[in-house]
């Protein structure tokens, strides 16, 4: 590697200082910080992302683009692709139009907390028609930087090296596989019996950090606490969790946490010899949620898990064997049902609430769709995949903080994590003869290592695509994951 | 005001928006942050601490300093004259001294939490010496660029506008007074009956949240956690205080707590419509100092308030009548004794633990302590001025984070706010008939609506002396704490 190359590390490790920064006050403005506190927090966040974006926009950083050389360590040779992505993508945005979209977006945010309580889509549907127009052009502008179609140069923000051409099809298979499989699933499903709440919340929490520790995480560097919204954020040595309590049911925060803690585990293998250089990060959204689904819907909810965690449950809630007997708890965690709210939904037809954002908003961006058709353009995509129409756009369009916050292109990940998800745990039962017998004993630990080495230590050093074949063998193949759902939901194999 | 003003008031309000982002993290790592993050948050608090410095010290801003005309407004002249004085603080320290002492503090902050613990100076001795060093460089370079003696540049850093020669007979005259006052106070004191514990920390931190409340502390902007050392942290819009707990003692949280929100009222009550520019901030330690101490010891342990807290005490924690009658109370709460840790100590010797470090920290910088040489000089301090002397350098010279850590010239200010509490109290209750029966029926809102107009809302509008004159007639004058001191050890008037 060059002088130049050398700074540039120097740039981006300074650069993902801040953003450590940004992670931390994020977090603390969901986790922690009082009401009154948000207006100043927004100064600094925005402060912050200013002095990032300085940085990488800056001419030094473009001259030092030009003139490196990483020498023949692949790693560096990828670490300068990324940066090189990275500066490209912000130099491509005017610094008015990254001000009017920050300034929209939150704007139109407030806004949408309204109308979704008043269940109001007018109400914000002048802000959000503004965020959609700054964001139109914000993806042709970088559409025209990276070579690729607006909607594409906006998904790649997520997760690189992923195209809307490739997503299609993968949802057009999974439709057709829906159709079917919902009344089929639903057919044979019988109903569970309930374990009988209240479950305080230290009980939950106490087992929730059971759980989470058993699953690899080390409290060392990291915490646990609540959010209404849970998520995994902070920074590899010092990772944030959080959970929300329903003291009627211990699942949403049990399941809730494990899903975090898979996020967690990814952050906390990451590269460490590559802290904080592009190379050494996560390779990109759909690549972390199959970290999270992986632990939460693969491991946690398979019959080998929950046959040993249900003794464990039972230890410590108290109630009827038969409550807590792998069966009922498997009709109990993987009932299907058809419902309006994405986050509420079922592993079977949870992509088809993705594949209908992802149909919108690729035609929000292409200006197929104007946003005052969006109501009806949804109430007619749930009628199709799922045969229900919401009652109102609270339980409608309006349910997703997303778009109104000026994120398009993100959805997608949801459900490549989770096809690359089943694809991983199909590869990692291959790989790994005794991982369905550890889980029996309640031990991660084969599935954490093989995680670690095939996706965790490789940080961003391939991409989406070449990852997947380097730790299965194939690029993103949706046959895994549709003949997960059929061993699970239809009793197939 | 010209442009170039506004745009220094620009580049100010960048540069403490930076700092708030600096002051959340420093909350974070003593009240949240889990071990394992220590080694990320010290780059990421410096990397904002070089930003910070970065656009201090940059060419436009030393040229809008120059081009910068106020106006009239007094305010703006104030303010352009803080931002020359930070200006040239920053720009008179070269950045390899600066870098130089960041990691020696931090390194010799590390040896000595290990060597207090073996009570061994011996250890740490070799990387202070590297501190003092660096901090008598640090302090000869700054005393160059503001025209001023060594001890006095560091001392302007923390308290602005006072001066060594200032403080020195402030402290001859305590010192005269404590000769005779110490044993005349031991000798009249009555032992108190102390109230019987546990007393839960819920029911601890309830009470704590509850009294801070009352004093004024508004939830919606501020939090109240728990850390190993207590202390006020955060933003004007969203305060963090922290205390910690002694099941056996609630004593120390609840008036803890009442000290730490008597720092947080004045972070309030900064004037928001200078938010975030020098002269819209605190005045400096000493004052920040006297608006704890004002609440903690001027009104919660004087006779009115305790009074009409024994009966709350007692409703809370429950036992006998007795131990919360006030008498009780004021003899449990304002006992004197000679010990040998300063943040245990009591009012009235408080101050012989500052002016012993006022001494060595001013031989130190001046070159005539050296550093091996410290613990002697301690323990002849100790002697000569409580009549005790420290078994050990833990409870002697180890005791304080302060040197270790960097910090020369903050002690004086805690006395130098004792003092300027008891004065500002006199003229309180001299401006504010009711106040004292105010205390007395626990309402504190008398006392912090004249605090607020007198001390709050003016920012650092004027230097010390000038505030404390604008808001009791006069500069400081320890006649008012020495009498403050007489009636309540020697029942004096």
């Amino acid at each position: 590697m060059n002088e130049a190359h050398g700074r540039l590390r120097a740039r981006f490790a300074r650069i993902a200082t801040i953003e450590e920064a940004q992670a931390m006050l994020g977090w603390d403005a969901a986790a922690m910080m009082p009401p009154g506190g948000g207006a100043a927090r927004g100064e600094q966040l925005a402060v912050l992302a200013g002095l990032a974006h300085d940085l990488l926009v800056a001419g030094e950083t473009a001259d030092w683009l030009a003139a490196a050389d990483p020498g023949d360590d692949p790693w560096e040779i990828a670490n300068l692709a990324l940066m090189r992505d990275r500066q490209r993508r912000a130099a491509a945005l005017p610094g008015d139009l990254v001000e009017a979209q920050a300034r929209a977006n939150s704007a139109c945010e407030k806004i949408w907390r309204e109308a979704r309580a008043a269940a109001d889509f007018g109400r914000v549907l002048p802000a959000f028609a503004q965020v959609v127009r700054l964001a139109r052009e914000a993806a042709v502008a970088l559409g025209e930087a990276l070579g690729v179609d607006p909607y594409d140069a906006l998904m790649e923000g997520f997760q690189p090296g992923v195209r809307a051409a490739d997503v299609a099809p993968i949802f057009a298979a999974y439709e057709g596989f829906l159709a079917d499989a919902l009344p089929a699933a639903e057919a044979r499903q019988i109903a569970p019996r309930k374990p009988e709440g209240p479950f305080s919340e230290a009980a939950q929490e106490a087992l929730c950090r059971r759980m989470a520790t058993r699953a690899g995480l080390d409290f060392a560097h990291a915490r646990l606490d609540r959010s209404s919204h849970p998520f995994c954020g902070g920074t590899p040595s010092d990772i944030r969790i959080t959970t929300r309590y329903d003291e009627a049911d211990f699942a949403q925060s049990l399941m809730g946490v494990m899903h975090e803690t898979g996020h967690a585990l990814y952050e906390a293998g990451l590269p460490s010899a590559h802290a904080r250089q592009p190379v050494g990060q996560a390779a990109g959204m759909a690549v972390h949620e199959s970290q999270s689904l992986i632990i939460e819907m693969q491991a946690c909810r398979s019959d080998p898990f929950l046959a040993w965690l249900g003794p464990v449950l039972r230890e410590n809630f108290g109630g009827e064997a038969a409550v807590y007997a792998p069966e009922n708890l498997a009709r109990l965690w993987r009932r299907v049902a058809r419902g309006h709210i994405r986050v509420d939904a079922d592993e079977l037809t949870y992509p088809a609430h993705v594949s209908l954002r992802f149909r919108l908003e690729r035609a929000l961006i292409a200006g197929d769709l104007a946003p005052a058709d969006l109501p009806a353009a949804w109430r007619e995509g749930m009628a199709a995949r799922l045969g229900i129409t919401p009652a109102n756009d609270a339980e409608g369009c309006l349910q997703d903080i997303h778009w109104y916050d000026g994120a398009f292109g993100y959805f997608p990940s949801y459900t490549l994590g989770a096809m690359a998800a089943a694809q991983l745990m199909a590869a990692a039962r291959a790989a790994v003869p005794g991982l369905d017998a550890a889980l029996a004993a309640g031990d991660f630990t084969p599935l954490r290592a093989w995680l670690g080495a095939a996706i965790h230590a490789r940080g961003s050093l391939l991409g989406f695509n070449d990852l997947l074949r380097a730790a299965t063998g194939k690029p993103l193949d949706p046959a895994d994951f549709l003949a997960h759902l059929r061993r699970r939901y239809l009793g197939a194999g």
